[in-house]
């Protein structure tokens, strides 16, 4: 028995596909990835008409999309984020139906519990045995982690695995076992290893970035969380990358050893594994080469699937117990809400990923931003979008003070005792504006381009057209 | 957050169990097994009636079990095998309703399908953290692979995981995940070590046996299979380990390397990994201390879920890239239909387990069987048990001759060629009986005491009381 199926074209052809259905990707391969491409290129092709696309998050390398909606071979999307040449098009009205953009906590909780039921799910994997017995830890495209596919593979109806690494049977260390797959089919190359994972992180050498980064580390010492089990995720910013520097030394300083690191993975969080601030790396997605060395090798670096991650339904998710969160922000509001979907003009340029996820979880979810970008402020009354609803914000730390969400009383007084530069949210707005002036108030169009779904399924205002 | 519940009576209770509802539990701690009964005491004591009970076996140990069933605490009963003295009461007619034999992918494929739904399944794990990230690798306990209690865990509606090894957030190489566990119960025991595996499993020293296993080698060898990427479940009687042995020897000789051996493991597969005979283990179950340490240490011995192993629902499991499998019987008939439910007294002793599974999977299955015992001809007409259908069985290799199935004429001719002592199974049958004398045959009685559920759904004759 074989599930090796001659090309894409007849993968779609057995798995039934029929127009108005839902079809889903990851994307492990990131800005890289061809598979996206590939697979609606042959479904252009065939013919369909008024397909859903769930996509866990869409690069600039997705643009092709963008004629298939046209052309509506497409007509709803799902997502957890859009990079800006997507983005654009969005926030311009190329859709007739509003996108609907979830956490990627929430994408894994409502295909498991088949709220958002997927037809025909595409995996690129980077080895495959002939079985569908998948891994992305090694292979010519090797992206680490699987984790954002997994529900995709566990609960679709349907399941195409497409590979350019063909292995024996069984391959050895499945991320996704044969019982989830239906067809296989091997492609000459599922990415280009330049976009899937870049070659280094690396931490700011900004001076504004490193002022932050380090009152940063010192907010999360004053927080009294980081003793020995602590957890922590940090995103792959320059500013979030140079306080969890400053936070290593300070962690190998007082020798304490943390529970597990937690989040998309950067080499960083390897070394900070390696030298001892964790006994274990929890990975739901690899951001770099060292990331994903780590992961094929150490088996303290353990491949979380998306729903164990960050799922809100599941019977416990790791951002459960997580302890420390440092995220970023295009925009924070006086209520501390969040805004990480669109940029100053209004274009849609993000999404939430595990933002709103590990913020709900966290006992301490910090944002880092500068207090002004590009002569904006970085305070706001309202923002545009509110992707992390306040309530789940503890603090906001920037070059012009740290300012902390008052249901967190208790980390204001923490943070004072130490020394550190408290300011009231409003007046860092203030502080800020009167260097940069107040902006002009964003105008938008009457257009719903996008929804945003929380983890909880309640759906905060929506996202308009740009003007 | 944590799942920790203090005892559990207190994990029932927050369960939500109601009577005549389904409850679960796996082997993989065998006849050294006390959470089977910690539960069952638990419940009778809180007063539920009119329960199932879907085990994947049953053991003596669990003989207190029997008492549930007088007082109609347990009013059904689903498993995959039972050891005699469950079997005898069963068969002397302790149930109203009859036992529902299924085989080990059959089980996995119905609780995976919803065919037979759990209400509460409750997880015996060697060890666990607070969250019910669970294995069965290490702690005092240890039992290997948790393979049979997976299909339980993703799929019960409450899963509670019952452990004597609490472990630090997050253990490292679970085999359940937190995302399918409601409730963590810390004991003192979940077990006997003794009971759970033997020290060591033996090859038979019988001269019959080893005659046996010695034409069984030779049939393997004639039926060309054995070549590079060969695969190969036996299982850990005498005879069979025997044939086992002498396999090992051609293939170290002829300097072949399989892809896989499968099944409930024993060291003697350990030792052919080792030693170059295969590049991987499929594990299921783990039957020994040495197989125990390996699935432990060694990542080319892989845990797998028991629908991976052997569901005929699964859209692929290991069984249907099975070359050869060996296997035994307590009859055989000149169908080549085997019993491995019933005793030659028409007692309950046993059960299909993976016998049917691997049987329709492998490209060649192979009885081992003496050709009588205690003066009764392991050939008959009409076996007490249909346990694997006679079409899926290829043949019987006994010390009085070797009997193929005549569809495979094939398989007769190239064990003719090679010199091997053929014989028909009437003719088989006579020999034997020239031997014993024919003997009476077996009188049941009215009752129908269970019934067996092939892989496939169908339901062959039931199984009858004793008389």
């Amino acid at each position: 028995m074989t599930k090796l199926v001659k090309n894409i074209r007849e993968a779609i052809e057995l798995s039934g596909l029929r127009d108005g259905q839902t079809i889903s990707f990851h994307h492990h391969l990131r800005n890289g990835d061809f598979v996206l491409n590939m697979v609606m290129e042959e479904i252009a092709d065939m013919g369909f008409r008024d397909l859903t696309v769930n996509a866990s998050s869409l690069f600039d390398c997705h643009r092709p999309l963008l004629t298939d909606i046209e052309n509506h071979v497409v007509t709803r999307l799902m997502t957890d984020y859009v990079s800006a040449g997507i983005g654009h098009a969005i926030s311009e009205g190329i859709m007739d139906t509003p996108v609907e953009f979830r956490t990627h906590g929430g994408r894994a909780a409502d295909i498991c519990s088949g709220e958002t039921p997927i037809d025909v799910a595409f995996i690129a994997a980077p080895s495959s045995d002939p079985m569908g017995n998948c891994t992305g830890k090694f292979g010519k495209s090797a992206c680490g982690s699987l984790g954002y596919a997994m529900p995709d593979a566990m609960h679709a109806k349907k399941v195409v695995v497409i590979t350019d690494n063909l292995c024996d049977y069984p391959l050895q260390g499945w991320s996704i076992p044969e019982t989830c797959v239906d067809y296989v089919v091997v492609v000459d190359a599922i990415g280009d290893p330049k976009g899937i994972v870049s070659g280094t992180t690396k931490i700011t050498r900004d001076p504004v970035g490193l002022v932050m980064a380090k009152n940063a580390a010192k907010v999360i010492k004053a927080s009294g969380l980081l003793k020995d089990g602590f957890s922590f995720q940090t995103g792959a910013g320059g500013a979030s990358l140079a306080a969890a520097s400053f936070l290593k030394d300070m962690i190998l300083k007082e020798g304490i050893c943390g529970s597990f690191g937690l989040g998309g993975i950067t080499g960083y969080m390897v070394d900070m594994l390696n030298e001892g601030c964790f006994k274990n790396l929890m990975d739901v997605q690899c951001f770099d080469l060292k990331a994903v060395e780590s992961i094929k090798n150490d088996p303290r670096h353990i491949e979380i699937a998306a729903d164990q991650y960050a799922s809100a339904k599941a019977r416990s998710s790791v951002t459960d117990n997580l302890d420390i969160v440092i995220l970023g922000a295009t925009e924070v509001d006086t209520d501390f809400n969040v805004n990480v979907h669109t940029d100053s003009t209004g274009y849609l340029m993000g999404g939430s990923g595990g933002h709103s996820d590990t913020a709900a979880g966290a006992k301490l979810s910090m944002i880092i931003a500068p207090m002004f970008r590009a002569r904006l402020p970085i305070v706001c009354d309202h923002v545009a979008a509110v992707s992390t609803p306040g309530k789940d914000i503890d603090v906001l730390v920037t070059q012009g003070g740290i300012a902390v969400n008052p249901s967190r009383e208790d980390l204001a007084e923490a943070i004072k005792a130490a020394g550190l530069p408290l300011i009231g949210i409003n007046e860092l707005k203030a502080k800020a504006e009167a260097l940069t002036g107040k902006p002009a108030p964003l105008a938008h169009g009457d257009k719903v381009v996008a929804k945003i779904i929380y983890r909880d399924g309640t759906e905060p205002s929506p996202i308009y057209s740009v003007k």
